[in-house]
């Protein structure tokens, strides 16, 4: 079933001790959209500028992905600039240049009215709401944040995370979220704050489950904890967007499934761990585009050799 | 099997956000002789001084533990002050009293030659292969070491990894010793460094094993890596010896089982969190004085539940 992702599309120039790329394709949706189109049909809304070319819009539409929610905007499109060093865990950002970004009014397309998967990408809530309010027919909402929109837009956010199915973010904003250092505890004032579960993602150790007291879809409340293991990699090239794939491959696998259940949740966040896991193996989107999905399986059966007890190697 | 752990039993001054001990029995041979002791016989080698009284070795003697390698010598037993702040990842260290520590001779009864199993807990790597070199017919032999021995005993510290069947570290001291930042290539420099595999601890992550190209045991040379997860708590009351009450679980299910098989290197890791969650929930050795075996199964179980796709909840 579909997924109706809104996001940033842009552009990053990144540098890493693997080396350097100016204005490469990136940005939220665009990570979240080619992961998941592995699993379901996905549908983006962004702005872009007059720099995204065809050959851009070629990454996506490739991909079966629906661009029609894409709007070409005039002038030049989100521009990041970043930096990681030694254990690649944070990116230090050198620019944000928003640009067509900073005037981005999401539209709907008619055609995309009837999705069934909701995802609003890290962006500000206030448009992540807005996006929300729209789509009255979801069957699913799922959302991430980052630590500005925390910091700085608490009332508009608190608004989103009551809307929210799952709440995707990583440790430091579960803890800046919660004001707790405890990881169960800050989940738990998380899950208070509205969304019915949390999904934490831990880097390079895998992500956690949370879920609250009440039962939705097939998950019924009080469900426990799920950790999922990340792959230990010799190479991480790019960081960039493992976050936003993790959320692809985890969405994007819940969608393409006919009901959830526990058991359908924890597969989703293996194959979340996957689609990260292929993301930083190469700089942007680059590996993303070609992965197939015979080595998605190949790496699924990976995540669960080395995690699991009975697994015969 | 028998266990022979060289190491240091001690008392720690203590405080964390939930409060503050002084002078408890602590010590890294004393947190893995409790953890192993829910599994196997364990024998035990330190030095102690007149502070250490009849209710101190109780704690050990109940636990069926072997105290006669626990030398008692005129003076203080060594002794540990430290505090722990926020995410209580790491303790702040405000005094090492080293006392009858520091003129320690381990010296190995005639009662524990026949032990299977060695353990060199954290200690000088001088000691640890002293006490290696004495005992001939071991199976296996495990150690710990830390940055102190790392940075500034280097050569020392070298001649006994290439004694060790496996190695357990933390994360920080896998990149100090291998001086990488990335987790895969800094166990493989340090598996060339010497020990036949590697089990790098992430705290509440769980942890990674690793394996070396050579076989050893029932263990196929290039197994690939093992992760064993953590269980999310929402109170961690004292972290102290949680490391080494991993090293007690793990190590003291091997040495309790027929035959070294990947199979069992798996369940000793996850017994390893196992014994690890419970040291933390009291201080010092509290819990691990009480755990009961039907506890710890029951745990395992929940280990295996928060991280296995097939478990039906």
């Amino acid at each position: 079933m579909a997924i109706l992702v809104v996001g940033s599309v842009a552009f990053d120039s990144i540098e890493t001790p693997h080396g350097k790329r100016a204005k490469i394709l990136g940005g939220a949706a665009t990570h979240f959209s080619l992961a998941a189109s592995y699993f379901t049909d996905v549908r983006v809304i962004a702005v872009v500028g007059e720099d995204f070319l065809p050959e851009h819009e070629a990454v996506f539409t490739s991909r079966g992905i629906d661009t029609r929610g894409i709007e070409h905007a005039k002038g030049l499109s989100f521009h990041w600039t970043g930096a990681y060093e030694g254990t690649l865990a944070e990116a230090q950002t050198l620019g944000t240049d928003l640009n067509v970004f900073e005037r981005f009014e999401p539209k709907i397309p008619e055609a995309y009215k009837d999705s069934e998967y909701l995802f609003l990408a890290n962006i500000d809530p206030v448009l992540q709401a807005r996006v929300r309010a729209q789509m009255t027919r979801v069957r699913m909402v799922c959302g991430d944040t980052m630590n500005y929109w925390i910091k700085d837009h608490a009332a508009n956010l608190a608004k989103v995370l009551r809307e929210l199915d799952v709440l995707l973010i990583n440790d430091g904003e579960a803890r800046m979220l919660s004001g707790e250092t405890n990881p169960v505890r800050a989940a738990e004032k998380v899950i208070a704050m509205g969304p019915k579960s949390l999904v934490v993602k831990h880097g390079e150790y895998g992500a956690t489950s949370f879920f609250g007291e009440r039962s939705f879809a097939g998950v019924k409340g009080g469900t426990r904890p799920f950790r999922a293991p990340a792959l230990p990699l010799a190479e991480v090239v790019d960081p960039t967007g493992a976050g936003d794939s993790f959320a692809g491959g985890f969405y994007g696998y819940l969608a393409s499934q006919p009901e959830l259940t526990p058991a359908v949740f924890r597969r989703a966040m293996f194959y979340g761990g996957v689609m990260g896991s292929f993301a930083v193996e190469r700089f942007g989107t680059e590996r993303l585009q070609g992965v197939t999905r015979e080595e998605i399986e190949e790496r699924f059966h990976l995540f669960r050799e080395i995690s699991h007890l009975d697994h015969t190697a």
